[in-house]
């Protein structure tokens, strides 16, 4: 084979973890990052992003050899620890026994990436270089790099694996027979901070992710390893209450004591963080096609940006990236082949993780303050627990099961979900979710629906 | 009222109009386009663009006084000419006695308003000036001219009145909190001409819009002023047959030939034109919002490019000026209030037209050389003379029916569909469709169903 050359855009979890891929399967990778490397700056000093890897993520790290170094710089939470207004704490755990998703510095992960990819001789990282333009006939990047200018790069293909904000994709706007949509969502959200105690502990339980369900908007807190939570307030960016409507300094401490009081006692001054940062905002991308000529793709974030309600996203781009790695060996590096097998295996993937992203934020904002709803997970699980081969709950489908497509998980998700809807209506539920009957009703009930297709 | 100024991006039909009516409220407008004078230069020479004008473009024009001359210019369209493959010609008439849509030509409308706005003393017209940014805070936008470089104006307001490709929207893309989507159709589009006769007089029947439906592709056929007729072939772009399938002068041939039979005996070189054009892509936009901090607008194929199939893309932009002109006066000039309730009251009716358009691909194409199709269309154009108080026809709801919104003929269209489906499925529908008791069924079933609410 002679060795063909790629220009990785994007040197961040997704883009890193592609080049490494490549540069394994024989191909001169050039990966290109407009930032600085933040391994020599201050850039991701203080407080980091975390975000919740799970098996779909830990399948790919392991694929190239760092899932166990990776997982002992993670912390695992098994279950989700639901706050009440009254500071009441309920748990409802994520899977079954031993399933846990984790906490992950996402900084942690990219640096991690960053240094195995170093120690490929196949790939030359660049940073500080920010995407100017991509001709998609050719697959050249050209680049602006201060105090030097533009460079161009030629190379045999190019990939997108610049987030969600992806100038590739954005370039590509101006191709004919290019479809893209960016859809908004009401929610925006800010960043808190829960400092650790003097000793280094947590101030919360360590192994769950805590929410505050509020409804229209919610407040959530994922672990650091180094004994800090990092928080995020999701809420409307207007209406009431609404980030435009708290602009005043008594509003917002009026807000921040009616629907977190427990949490008060923890954050790091919130309502000055509140008052002070500007809101991000939070949008879906779809876009088809995935790639261009067949010489430049886009994978990760750059293909599909969702909403972060599932803690899907990285898990999406790392699977993305091992699916594309399968069918260079199944189509022989034969990219006219790899290109449109790739958009088409996992676009649908893709669409399908949208979906249940954007639909997850009322299962976390509402229902998982909701009784019944809690209630109904219970049954679920115990019928999993006892019927394992006919039911595995949705999300442990799309959390732990990285076998199962996405698009798999939604169709069965949604057949599971009439099922459940005819077993909440059955009178006296509340009193009689233990009953063996019930478990023979919602045994028949499954096996007729999902039976012979699960 | 102290007089405040505007500048209109785009001096097609929709931005012309727009800045005639701004004008006569007492604004200052600056109205600036990219292009060259087309009445001064050769730009809009030999084959023209024609545009099918119906009630809703009419009532535009009128309200500025210039529909009679308009229609002078225009050749009424009664009926639809249904080529099959075997030459036969069915009519089908688009509405009542008297009904008609209109075809245009687009470069004719647009200077005919250009000549208009010439003499309007507020109106300052620029040619030759291309949009390349918008201040989004501030309604400052910038131009490039040729031999001049960057100039840049201020107003109190501006509208990117750019059409499909716009690139107010297309900057506005980088705007937080902006939802967009451009959705590609697998169809694209070629123009082919047919020559009048030596006398001038056309070579086909004058008064219609001329169809050979033939399922995944059509022709059709527009009448011109001068003897011609402009000619659009919609194909798929890839799949077969395609653009992409037929490269090779005998498979066009015979295509051709095969296809449309009595077309090729006075279609222009129809095979050289198939094989030197390069296919036009059909896409949808849709956009959210479509104003920007109370300051810029957006208006026309700008806010909702749809495809073509339902003839309404002028019309559509036409309206949105006319409803915006009487929101100016409804909110007494102020465009705090005038740009939220223009956008809530528009989108939902670009919105409905963009989705009948789209669906009108199948009626023109498949539908319309269909028996059943267009008995149904007979039983109820007769039940709609007979009942005009509760049935209109969902296209004359569409083309004839300026008072009805897009979005309600939407609604009652689906309506009117549910309740046709169950008369044709009626046993012997075929051989009894023009009997009494079928229009007594159809009677009972519409006022059940329409007879509250139309």
């Amino acid at each position: 084979m002679s060795r063909e050359s790629f220009t990785v855009v994007g040197g961040g979890p997704v883009g890193t973890l592609l080049a490494i891929l490549l540069a394994r399967r024989g191909y001169e990778v050039g990966l290109y990052e407009g930032r600085p490397d933040s391994r020599r700056t201050s850039l991701y000093e203080g407080r980091s992003i975390n975000i919740a890897l799970s098996d779909r993520g830990w399948t790919s790290l392991e694929k190239i050899g760092i899932g166990d170094d990776a997982r002992e710089r993670a912390i695992p939470m098994t279950h989700r620890a639901v706050h009440g207004v009254g500071g009441d704490v309920a748990a409802l755990p994520y899977g079954r026994e031993g399933d846990a998703i984790w906490s992950v510095s996402r900084s942690g992960i990219n640096e991690h990436l960053l240094d195995v990819a170093d120690a490929e001789p196949n790939i030359a990282m660049q940073f500080g270089h920010r995407l100017i333009d991509v001709d998609f006939e050719t697959a050249t990047t050209t680049f602006w790099v201060n105090n030097t200018g533009k460079v161009v790069v030629g190379a045999d293909y190019a990939f997108g694996a610049d987030g969600a904000h992806s100038k590739v994709r954005r370039l590509a706007h101006d191709l004919p027979r290019f479809s893209y949509s960016q859809t908004c969502m009401p929610q925006s959200y800010i960043e808190l901070n829960i400092p650790a105690n003097a000793d280094g502990t947590h101030k919360l339980e360590t192994n769950a992710l805590h929410i505050w369900p509020r409804k229209d908007f919610m407040l959530i807190a994922l672990p650091n390893a180094d004994g800090t939570f990092t928080c995020t307030l999701f809420l409307n960016y207007s209406g009431d209450p609404s980030f435009e409507s708290l602009q005043e300094r008594p509003d917002v401490e009026a807000f921040f004591e009616a629907n977190f009081p427990d949490a008060m006692d923890c954050l790091e001054e919130p309502v000055d963080a509140f008052l002070a940062k500007t809101p991000s905002p939070l949008f879906l991308v779809r876009v088809f096609p995935w790639s261009f000529n067949r010489k430049v793709g886009l994978i990760g974030d750059a293909a599909h940006a969702i909403v972060p309600f599932y803690g899907q996203g990285m898990n999406c781009g790392f699977e993305d990236c091992a699916e594309l790695d399968a069918l260079i060996a199944a189509h022989d590096h034969d990219w006219d082949r790899i290109f449109p097998a790739y958009e088409n295996a996992r676009k649908p993937n893709g669409d399908a993780i949208a979906e249940l992203s954007r639909r997850n934020f009322v299962e976390m904002s509402e229902l998982s303050g909701d009784r019944l709803f809690r209630l109904r997970k219970m049954i679920e699980a115990k019928f999993s627990r006892r019927h394992p081969d006919l039911w595995t709950p949705l999300y442990s489908m799309v959390t732990f099961s990285p076998d199962v497509p996405y698009s798999e998980a939604l169709r069965v998700g949604d057949e599971q979900n009439r099922v459940m809807e005819k077993i909440m209506a059955m009178p006296g539920i509340e009193e009689d979710w233990d009953d063996e009957k019930l478990m023979e009703r919602l045994f028949s009930l499954a096996s007729e629906t999902l039976g012979d297709r699960q």
